[in-house]
């Protein structure tokens, strides 16, 4: 083998502060179902999106560590929250690339969305509050206008089986009713469980266009390995699931993110955790 | 001063996963004005909720260890999940007094509760998993039987101030229209967080009678100082917050659980976390 087929044939790491980041792991694995790839979720401290940037940046370079001792070949923050604040921290760490799932939404917003057009974001309360949306649009030289939302019952609704509900109908409403009023016609997912609340929120503005970050994700990542001769082809990969924690309840958050079978789901204790 | 009247100067230590607890405390504060009141939540890895036993267990040895460190001279378990699975592991490391907010709960329900009757709980999905609410009925020969219901949205509906609205309303039908049905008159309110909603609670259903661990508690915990003549009388005691998270949002939280000023509220870092 050369050095390069050596190289293709590492995993892929994907990390979040939970299960929601399977979504993002379920496109990778469609659109790069060859390569072998490793997911933690550290289920034993979930959710970051309210805690502070020290310690989501403490957390995701524990994770990191644990990736890294894997030999994998690229890491994929599929946690807005921790893409808003721990990228930098862990690019410091290795020279395995680090890919974030803020900068390929915003890349496709500023292709989709007319120019100087109001565009929206939800997500939870320490990425807006990170402003690490508006930085990305900067670094896209993107001339849209964003207005943010920061959505902390959503995670909650869409977990306990919510998402289509009169209730989640009225939070919806009171989060993105503003948002409609001002015009947005664009609105970036910004936290990797939306996906699954996608539908209620069509059906209530039927007008909005949603940019999720899970496919553009998997297409970076696909550009990226693909320029550095590391795709892995042939045979079906494997997908291995590590968590901090594990309850009956994670057990069915993992099948409402990433249905079926898969190599591994087990418990890992990281870093100091 | 005399032996006694030295462990009557410690301070009380007392401790949540997060800022809920802090209801506890507030109860304490109002009922033993004197005692030196030393609180953690550990907000960097809130909730517990959802998390496993093993995971309850080792964080709140190691709130535990940071209390202990305190010499304080009780501690008070101001966690429903906590108080669920923890309560051994603690007693075996200490002989300071251990308080957990269920057996105070309960016991008031067997005193108030028609005997044979249905009484309600309401609780986290962990606490509701542990069947702690029975087997403290049986420590206290209750003869009431207990209908359950994990709520996991009331925790995140409260904290984000939707305590009255349709939304929370809607959710409060579904978690308590099953129990009202088959007849329950008592609630036992097994969250911490529960007593921001019991307004709403009695609004939708008037003919409840909530039974909340804060006040039983307090009342416990008189009992006991007094019982080891460790009660701390005289000027007014402190209150000492410490979480191992700190962010805007928490500041917000520790205000709605505990209005005014504290002698100290700061990030201490314990255990391993």
């Amino acid at each position: 083998m050369s050095l390069d087929a050596d190289r293709a044939s590492l995993p892929v790491g994907v990390f979040d502060s939970g299960l929601g980041g399977l979504t993002v792991l379920k496109e990778i694995h469609k659109v790069l179902p060859s390569e072998n790839l490793i997911y933690f979720g550290d289920t034993a401290r979930v959710p970051y999106g309210n805690k502070s940037a020290a310690t989501i940046i403490r957390y995701s370079r524990e994770i990191a560590e644990f990736l890294i001792a894997r030999d994998v070949k690229a890491i994929v923050v599929a946690c807005n929250t921790a893409s808003s604040y721990a990228l930098d921290a862990l690019r410091g760490m290795t020279d395995i690339p680090v890919l974030g799932v803020i900068d390929p939404a915003v890349r496709s917003l500023t292709q989709k969305a007319p120019r100087k057009s109001t565009a929206g974001l939800i997500a939870t309360k320490s990425t807006i509050a990170s402003h690490a949306y508006d930085a990305a649009l900067e670094r896209h030289r993107g001339d849209q206008f964003l207005v943010s939302r920061a959505c902390p019952l959503l995670v909650p609704l869409i977990e306990e089986g919510y998402a289509e509900s009169q209730a989640a109908d009225l939070i919806l409403r009171d989060y993105l009713g503003p948002m409609v009023e001002r015009g947005v016609e664009y609105l970036l997912l910004g936290c990797t469980h939306y996906p699954l609340i996608a539908q209620a929120i069509l059906r209530l503005y039927p007008h909005l266009k949603l940019i999720d970050s899970a496919e553009e994700t998997a297409a970076e990542l696909k550009n990226l390995l693909a320029d550095r001769g590391a795709l892995r082809s042939g045979t079906k990969g494997s997908v291995e699931l590590y968590v901090s924690d594990m309850t009956e309840s994670m057990r069915a958050l993992k099948e409402l993110f990433f249905e079926g079978a898969v190599d591994r789901f087990e418990i890992a204790h990281i870093g100091e955790q």
